[in-house]
């Protein structure tokens, strides 16, 4: 099996992305898009059979336990292959015996066994006998059950099956054991599996739930595919796409259906505190609280789940991920606090964040955004007089000349600067210091549209070239060819750049845009939806773009366009 | 056609109400519960059918025009009447020409002559041919329009028609005229609509739209049903229903639908902007934003208008509402804005709202809370040591002895205070300066409870007689018969007294509950949820038991339960 994966669209660290995975075996591929719910289908004691989750959910991926497998249906299942036996075709994970051996200490399989066992049913997605660490538990146990989850990841690979490895990072509420589980792991697997953390979110803790997922985050690759394990209650999916996760397997959807509890994407509440349905999907909008059975909150519970990943997916095309979390965060005090506590991952995440975004800059009073880090680090690049500083909202002191640009224009404050001076200011703001000075080469014109009255083209009259357009949306500065080769020239190696490999070169000189996986270096300041220069290895300039991942992406991903190149 | 309301259940000065009409013609009664949603039925290009809005929807009221029926259908409405016309049972609206005069400057038909025809085709509820005022125009402009509105109003009341008159309170953005319109209105009408506000709902001038709603609300009956005029869009019913508005008609729906505009309760989209159909609706759950049509569009708008008013309605019973509307601020910055300045209607809003909740009190940083203003005001009843106060968040010092309390309760401070203390320090907030010096009368014995290991019974050793419990989830105490006399003898009239008349004494002592239409005096300080004492004229005591109402509430309503009696 192959796993492959791609950025589609991203914010904040959160991505839409194409996750492939390819049974090298057969030629078969199966795609999904992410972030995914992944349903758990207890094969026992289905409460949502597999044809409802096809049918009414379009279900494409699904988790389901091997152990339970393997002790009821060990013969059949092998012989016909999991597919066949649960009848569906989409890509199947399995769980280890992790849980069982979390709830009765012991069970009487080995890794190795339920490793080979969960080939031989033919899943995509199989998981070693990692050990779940409870938070609360004594660092001692935390660190021995790592290092025994460990010798067995280390087994699993070894063993070098036809599975992705779906690999747990454990190491508790410790986040040293967890920052050397997640080192550890990244090296070895691709998708990996954040456990142990379903207690914190049942508890509502979820500022030691962010730092745990910040602190794997960062200490495995970028391009890792990240399962946040049993994370299935939507009220948190927002935030933990945010922070990087790309799946969410539920088993809540039918555990909570067992006690009456349904789920909201704004908390939970039990049926018999319902005296009116909170909701339209095809259960709920003609019933009343006391019409639902077990069947009928689960799959409610499965709707609004799979509802609020399509509404992040969509606040991430839109670019309000973080005003959808801020949304979000009103739902508890203890996600009011976590969230509000983000602010101290900021500069972490600023690294993911698009410089630039489709929304406007919506505030509301939460001092968390990544935009504050990214805007006030580009704003010391800035050279005006002291005078011309305006108070702009939860940014503070920005110079007027910059107050049309994203994300201050949202704040609807006018500017008297000149023309020339906002360009002046934007391209110190937009590409470093002293880069209005390049602007000295050309006699200017600054052209604004006939339809918006906004500064749209800059000319040089000498030459009547175009030398830059304005993005309407942002007033980010577009460099053409000729700004882009002075740009080049102004600044030194590796500022603005994307240094791709030789290969990739021919291709990008024909305006094809560059994949990911022939950047061989980066400007590490750059930010995602900027303007960059692309070069060869040894700096020539082959063409400008619009960088669409994070540095840290670029150097990371083997799949998706990086640079889109302005042809 | 005659109107009643009562409320069943309430927080801030929201409620859920019975409106009932009946038609003293042929006494048919009809009935529906509020906040209600009243979808607008278009005769001519009906983009939802009647059929479809009973049958997915199970609307029970809507709107229709006058106008267009009078131009259109005359002859047919007027035989058929409009129930048969339109097939539709419940509750039938109709608006006048009062749109199309806005549109067209001028219409040809005079205000009595669209009245008499509204009760010819045995429509429920009418409306005069009033003048909206636009906001932003000159005031001379909208006095001269109210002036001839109130003018129609009198006529209409002045006709004595069968036909509930959905009476129009205007006056643009003036809040004077706002103030005097609804005076006027409030006396005649017992359904008063609140017009001319589309247009701040559409440009988000959010905090206008408060400003009038309050001022409306501040000048007219608390038992007036109010009807929001055009306010269609989902995401602010909540705060709509927190003023006290109880009906809210929707041609967004429709209108929305036509523009290919997507309605959700954080916002609209553009269908073209979306890549996902972030809602689980029939319409919507297996469908992606391209396959919707106008009618499919219409429907989901439809199906997320009700089910937000289902989502507030489960808030008040909840009595989570300002949680609600918190998290509803948290859709576009304007919204947010007139949120948080809400604070400067805390005062006129906290003698709704309840003293105690069903909810635990969830802090989001918002200093705008009701329970602010009457919880300091009844700290300053208490006498304790000035060492005894703790800072309980947003409520600032509080004295540590009633930190068992609602809202207190939700930070989860301990309290090292005796029962003794608590129980004292818990009368004087409760009832009101010194109600601690009752209990010197009795040898307290304090218990409690084996479950809960929380205060649950207050004893009196001497005559072995219980004196008052303390209820478990908010801490408040519950005399029984013993300490309702010695507050009654404590306290002079009217503290802590509900007067009822004579004729409802006898109920009352047998041990019924207090309806609002007996009660002739009361307590302005008492709130919603507390404990009262019931009296007659002649300030015997009758009962003890649970005020439901706002004091406010209690004088106004002519039906339903306003003091819980204790047996």
């Amino acid at each position: 099996m192959k796993i492959s994966f791609e950025i589609k669209d991203k914010d904040i660290a959160g991505r839409i992305g194409k996750l492939e995975i390819e049974n090298e075996h057969n030629g078969t591929k199966k795609c999904i898009e992410t972030p995914a719910l992944m349903p758990v289908y207890n094969v026992n004691n289905p409460v949502v059979s597999i044809e409802e989750l096809k049918d009414k959910f379009n279900t494409k991926i699904l988790m389901t336990n091997a152990y339970i497998l393997l002790k009821s249906h060990k013969e059949k299942v092998i012989e016909e292959g999991i597919h066949k036996f649960l009848n569906f075709d989409g890509i199947i994970a399995v769980d280890s015996g992790s849980y069982q051996l979390m709830e009765y200490g012991s069970i009487d399989i080995s890794n190795k066994e339920i490793l080979k066992f969960e080939e031989s049913i033919k899943a995509e997605i199989g998981s070693f006998l990692d050990i779940p660490t409870l938070p609360d538990a004594y660092k001692k146990i935390a660190d021995e059950n790592l290092t025994e989850t460990l010798k067995r990841a280390k087994e699993a690979k070894e063993l070098n099956l036809n599975l992705i490895i779906n690999a747990a990072i454990q190491g508790g509420t410790f986040i040293d054991l967890r920052a050397k589980a997640a080192k550890e792991i990244s090296k070895n697997f691709e998708l990996n599996a954040i456990g142990g953390i379903v207690r914190l979110m049942e508890e509502y803790r979820f500022d030691e739930l962010i730092n745990i997922i910040v602190n794997v985050k960062k200490n495995i690759k970028a391009s890792n595919v990240v399962h946040a394990f049993g994370l299935g209650h939507p009220m948190i999916f927002g935030l933990a796409v945010a922070l990087g996760c790309d799946i969410f397997d539920s088993a809540a959807y039918a555990l909570f259906a067992k006690d009456k509890r349904y789920i909201t994407n704004y908390g939970t509440k039990k049926i018999s505190e319902l005296e009116y349905l909170p909701c339209s999907c095809p259960v709920c909008h003609n019933k009343n609280p006391n019409d639902l059975d077990e069947h009928d909150i689960a799959l409610h519970n499965l709707y609004v789940s799979y509802e609020e990943i399509r509404k992040v997916k969509q606040a991430i095309k839109e670019n309000n991920l973080w005003e959808y979390i801020e949304m979000r965060a009103i739902s508890h005090p203890n996600l009011y606090k976590a969230v509000k506590a983000l602010k101290k991952h900021r500069k972490f995440l600023s690294q993911f964040d698009p410089i630039t975004k489709r929304s406007a800059f919506f505030d509301f009073g939460f001092d968390i955004r990544t935009e504050i880090y990214n805007v006030k680090k580009r704003i010391k690049n800035v050279n005006v007089g002291k005078d011309d500083f305006v108070k702009v909202g939860i940014f503070g002191n920005v110079p007027k000349q910059i107050l049309d640009m994203y994300p201050f224009n949202a704040f609807g404050i006018k500017s008297d600067a000149s023309d020339e001076e906002k360009i002046k200011t934007i391209m110190q703001y937009q590409f470093g210091k002293d880069a209005d000075k390049i602007l000295d080469k050309f006699n200017l014109i600054i052209k604004r549209s006939k339809n918006t009255k906004r500064i749209r083209w800059i000319y040089d009259s000498k030459t009547k070239e175009l030398i830059a357009s304005v993005r309407a949306q942002d007033h980010f500065i577009i460099p053409h060819k000729k700004l882009g080769e002075e740009l080049h020239k102004f600044f030194k190696f590796p500022k603005l750049r994307v240094v791709i490999s030789d290969e990739a070169v021919p291709f990008v000189k024909e305006g094809r845009n560059v994949f990911a996986k022939f950047i061989t270096n980066i400007d590490k300041n750059l930010r995602a939806g900027e303007e960059c220069l692309v070069v060869d290895k040894q700096d020539n300039l082959i063409a400008t773009g619009t960088l669409l991942l994070a540095p840290i992406e670029c150097m990371s991903f083997k799949r998706g366009v990086a640079v889109r190149v302005r042809k």
